[in-house]
């Protein structure tokens, strides 16, 4: 595939986001990201399909369920059945037969979690395949190679994630490297080798680190816009590093003052976090996308969120409860199976449990979404998310 | 509920079953059976849902299967979550959301698989739960209560299943005692007793047993027939203690004998078969209905049905075979998703991996239940057949 002049991709992706309305009380906004696979309304919640499935959910239940896009795990699909097998079925919308968004991240986050066996240097980072134990070593550059092969409408900088308790020193070396990281996935990403083909309908986000340490926050944000210029910018901006251990006063202290750094022009996306209470917090606080295996991995344990906050299926009092899972629901779960009946499929280790219970999580989570842009566009959402933290609801963490 | 005058059940159920073509170079037929959850039209395939549930297939997909008819299992519901809790959602339909028909087994093959902790005698069984190993005890009577508590559209007598190999005096036995029973179930299925509620439209199966020795097949028959009255008849024949080690010869030979015996106005029900060639070639002999666990049960192992014969998803000549499983089929799966994709899903453990290829082989059975109706109707069965046993497709012993 010839290379693309830089005009020419900047100009593609000019129209990429568009915020269609601000709440005039917070920094909450509703906007549009438009990809080549379709349209997605913020704020927005992304199933993850860790290996090019979201776990235990038929694809034709994903689009029942209305979702938008979906997140997929570069880390996991390298290591099987490998980028370069799934580049040759046209990336991951051919070889999952899903034509609707994709979102891969960069992997970094399942590198950084097994710290034992990776080795890190300025230039990249080495690591241990979980499946074989066999050695691998990223670049920024290999790494964009493997996220152009998927194929993906947004894909992520490769960055270091620190681990959590670490010494300011250590959050500011990542954050040093994160920022390198970046400014060399946005050259190759844009402009890529003799040997790499370039994808312009693909979208690159930059990731924010920096932990607890507000100022390491500031200085990866303005390194990454120091990166920048009007022909070479990122489309959006992943938030990285929270959720690993902090409380949640910690992260929304730190999480305001990010966003207002952030260029308005831009999406911004909350990475792994998954709390129907802190996705509200957060879209108040300027947050436009989130993703999280919570909804699924919970739903697999026989975990339900519901309006009286979460539910644990197994619990001796559903037995013969043959109510709703929760009757304020309106998913294909909640109209035609009960409470009584689901227990029995979690209790009876049924895949269908797992299913049924993902599948109300995923509208949960989906619908909560769209409520919060519909309170957004009326121009109410600090009355719908007082009402939510004041609700049975928000006992959810 | 108020006991049912004898005469009244009997007229109810007297459209259940009709023979609407017979082939004339051979025993098959095209059949509709009338449940209040909806017609049946045989040759029919049902698949197994152990536990409430078909393994891995969500209902909103079965329906989209144009599966007719659901098969659940006593043994296993009985134990968990209980036939009681079942009554209380107002049985199998209520409880998993299911409008369409089903039919129970006794759960006497599953006891009788376990024959070291069980204990016999004329009245009844007494058996240990796989659960917990707590004993039970089932008589032909409360075997009927508990499937009356299911409440599905089809029930089964509690037979003795003799193992194989087995004496010839240990079938006799077993024949003998089935017939017994067989007696005993038709007049608590019909009349109930002081306590029990009777179910004006469910209908009651005999079955027939004798392993591979023809003069008992012939006795059980007998001994059933005899049962019967203008008033209290069987509303159809299961023939059970096939498939379970005797050679596919051996079984057609018996089989032939067995239909040919059993009266032309009531289906004929070939228990636990699943393989497609066998299903067509007893069709021929006048089978009217089957179940199997064989096609999810496969699928979650990774194999499928198809026009070329069984197919392992694990072999690694799939890994970049991005064609669909089977180009003949037109079932969702293969619409959508190629080889490749169903190995990786399968080889990571995913799943819908077992989804996919059990929607997949499901559809493989209906649809082909479905052409062997057509045939039936256009008088052309055993052209369809021939053409069938010369293909690749018959290689799927």
């Amino acid at each position: 595939m010839p290379h693309l002049p830089l005009m020419s991709h900047s100009s593609h992706l000019s129209d990429f986001f568009n915020v269609e309305n601000n709440d005039a009380a917070c920094q909450a906004r509703a906007g549009r990201i438009s990809t080549t696979h379709g349209d997605i309304l913020t704020p927005v919640f992304m199933p993850v399909g860790t290996q090019a499935t979201v776990k235990g959910v038929h694809p034709m239940i994903l689009q029942e369920l209305k979702t938008q896009i979906i997140l997929a795990n570069t880390y996991h699909l390298y290591l099987r059945p490998g980028s370069e097998l799934i580049a040759l079925a046209s990336g991951l919308h051919g070889f999952m037969g899903w034509n609707h968004p994709i979102l891969t991240d960069s992997g970094g986050f399942q590198i950084f979690s097994l710290r034992d066996t990776l080795k890190l240097d300025e230039d990249g980072v080495s690591f241990k395949s979980i499946l074989d134990g066999s050695m691998h070593r990223w670049t920024p550059e290999t790494n964009m190679s493997i996220q152009h092969q998927l194929g993906a409408d947004i894909i992520m900088q490769l960055d270091e994630c620190a681990a959590y308790p670490a010494t300011k020193q250590q959050v500011c070396d990542a954050v040093v490297r994160s920022a390198n990281w970046a400014r060399r996935c946005l050259h190759f990403h844009l402009n890529g080798d003799m040997n790499a083909r370039v994808n312009p309908s693909q979208a690159l986000f930059a990731i924010v680190q920096g932990g607890v340490f507000q100022d390491l926050r500031m200085q990866s944000i303005n390194s990454l816009l120091d990166i920048e210029s009007d022909a070479q910018r990122f489309n959006g901006f992943g938030i990285g590093g929270y959720s690993v251990g902090e409380s949640h006063e910690q992260m929304f202290q730190s999480l305001g003052d990010v966003t207002l750094a952030l260029p308005l022009d831009r999406p911004r996306y909350l990475m792994g976090v998954g709390n129907p209470t802190t996705l509200l917090r957060a879209i108040a606080l300027g947050i436009d996308m989130f993703d999280c295996v919570l909804p699924t991995r919970t739903a697999r344990m026989g975990t339900a969120f519901s309006s009286e906050g979460r539910l644990n299926l197994r619990n001796a009092r559903f037995k013969e409860d043959f109510s709703a899972l929760d009757s304020a629901c309106g998913c294909s779960t909640c109209k035609q199976h009960s409470r009584a009946y689901l227990r029995h499929l979690i209790i009876s280790k049924e895949m269908l449990g797992a299913t049924l219970l993902s599948i109300h999580n995923l509208h949960y989570l989906i619908n909560l979404m769209k409520e919060a842009r519909d309170a957004i566009i009326a121009g109410k959402y600090t009355q719908f998310l007082d009402s939510w933290l004041s609700s049975a609801a928000a006992n959810d963490y």
